[in-house]
């Protein structure tokens, strides 16, 4: 089902006078429709009216998709075959660093369909700063995730994004650019011939206005595209202040799967990584299979739960154990049936009750004990 | 307090003819006392007392005292000054690889109070076969934690030991290494010196009896104390198969903090470490200040806890979290009570509980809904 034309140039006109990621513009045009909104904007300016007075008279759809067709481009918005779903999570998600929402439309060059593209997708992002061993390592996990099938998603960005660029692209695995310039443009320039490339065999994809420059609050937007279009993102190697961590941190925000590929810690670029890994906002992988795990349709966060929740049980004595096993799942028993079906003296078993509350993994109310929910749930 | 002459000669004769690590005999004496079992061993054989037949009757601890007297070794029992209580919380952990317990007696040479020692000590092991990296590392995390008072526990083996240990030596801290083989013999031969020196200004630990050879059952028992003499083990590179995981997870077992530095994932020493971070065994730490913060006395597991709270609330929407802060924390409400106090629709709101739920941050009862336990306490 395609949106209507009216809509559709509606979009191009505010997709070009208003910056990627404004939030606001985008959550009004989410809940009214581009059309009411731009006809609001026109006749009943508020204040983002007029701040986009100017740009707006002398916005022109139609000769935008004219020359966009032209430059190979298409422009895609929701409800269009090729529009990727999984950007509609953008809508519920709040704004980092003031940028948010869900994009008024994409520009797109390339053969490659974006949707069918994020269906089974990873973004491999990093340090534009990296070292040969962070290239080396962006390289093989792309390429194994290539050679699974998967789309890899990055910022073209020099170091760590054109390794996984260059990785997919050598396997002859699909591979989608995210820029924060205009998605006619090259950015960096030494990157001509990748992006050509993955012109050629991918797509680049930009929400910013055709000719657009790559500014700061482009790339912070653009950001939010790369962690939305995948599943899960890996970083590997971020310094602590790095863009990367945006990225990671709107995936963690998306609720996709956050992963970091750790390294030395003397590498300067590789502390926002472990940052983000000791901080448990990412989970450690160190190659593809890892990733394939993690990002599994199925069974990711339960996999890491149920192994946090391993760990906790592990740590039991064996005693505390047997208590645990014998606290029934809902209704409650009291203290004394439970010690009589762990087989362990009353006093013991009270002691061992009262570690497993204090451990969150039984509750006690009045008399009776019963499992904790999140027990029952990896029981 | 001193325990009686009577039980300490019980002690060296049952350390001396038991295994290192005898869970067994280790529950058996912690219950009776040292004197009772020899005894019942003696003229009530069981199958262990069979078993230790021949060693008992050759069995001589006055001669053995008076051994270890020249040797410059000390035997210490619970109940010494120097008794260090840390070990006492092996009676209450399951065995790991058959061996487990409170050992009935330690072997120590060197002027340290091993008691003293373990009060502020941070354990740092790894591989034997380590990079330069992981020696490095080792390295100055050791230093850090020396010139912060603590005491650095290690094994006295080739590669991440010795440099924790040298690198606490050269930072004029305290050391202590506890050894597979008797307190006396100098295991690997090459670290004599290095040992010398231990035994000069800090303590050697061992509970092999004197002369003892460093089997693989020593090691494994040998692990233990390792990590129940520490708050803490940072594991700096082990493969996956190495040693240094077996004291890790004693560590776990013990309720101690797990550490372990990462290294390059290209590295084979610093794959069993990243298994460790991956499966959430261990900490993710990068120098000698997150050390500190981990096994600070308060607050190490709480300030774990809260940063994984907050994760999981970052990651719901701001519906959501409007509707878990309208979630009373105890005695529960219906979805329309919580529906006015979030100010939300009645159908947005029940949407929301549900999701809640799934995150295990709400548990509904009947018709009412409380926060979840865990929720409850980090508030």
């Amino acid at each position: 089902m395609n949106a209507s034309e009216a809509e559709r140039l509606a979009r191009v006109t505010l997709n070009s006078v208003g910056e990627p990621g404004n939030l606001r513009l985008a959550s009004t045009v989410a809940e009214l429709g581009a059309e009411t909104v731009l006809e609001a904007l026109r006749e009943r300016p508020d204040d983002l009216g007029h701040d986009l007075a100017a740009r707006l008279r002398t916005a022109d759809p139609a000769r935008s998709l004219e020359a966009a067709d032209k430059l190979g481009l298409r422009f895609v918005i929701p409800g269009d075959p090729e529009w990727p779903d999984a950007l509609l999570d953008l809508g519920r998600c709040g704004p980092l660093h003031e940028r948010g929402g869900i994009p008024l439309g994409l520009w797109l060059r390339g053969p490659l369909s974006v949707a069918e593209a994020a269906r089974q997708a990873v973004a491999v992002v990093g340090s534009r700063s990296a070292t040969t061993y962070g290239e080396g390592v962006a390289g093989d996990l792309s390429a194994g995730l290539a050679r699974d099938g998967r789309t890899v998603i990055s910022g073209a960005a020099f170091g760590i994004d054109q390794a996984a660029h260059r990785a997919a692209l050598a396997t002859r695995g699909p591979t989608v650019a995210v820029l924060a310039c205009g998605a006619d443009r090259v950015y960096p320039a030494a990157h001509k011939r990748l992006l050509d490339y993955i012109a050629d065999v991918g797509v680049i994809v930009s929400e910013a206005p055709i000719g657009g420059a790559p500014t700061r609050i482009r790339f912070l937007a653009r950001n939010r595209l790369i962690a939305a279009l995948a599943q899960g993102t890996v970083v590997v190697e971020a310094a602590v202040r790095s863009g990367a961590l945006n990225t990671a941190s709107w995936a963690g925000a998306l609720g996709r799967v956050v992963m970091g590929v750790p390294g030395p810690v003397t590498s300067e670029p590789s502390a926002g990584v472990h940052q983000l890994i000791r901080g448990r906002d990412a989970l450690l992988v160190t190659r593809a299979e890892e990733v394939l795990e993690a990002v599994a349709p199925i069974g990711t966060h339960t996999l890491t739960d149920l192994r946090e929740e391993e760990g906790l049980r592990d740590r039991l004595t064996a005693q505390e154990r047997q208590v645990l096993d014998a606290v029934p799942v809902r209704h409650g028993a009291p203290a004394a049936s439970i010690a009589r079906t762990a087989g362990l003296a009353p006093a013991k078993t009270s002691a061992a009750l009262s570690r497993l509350e204090d451990l969150g993994l039984v509750v006690g109310q009045g008399e009776r004990w019963h499992l904790a929910a999140q027990v029952d749930e990896s029981a």
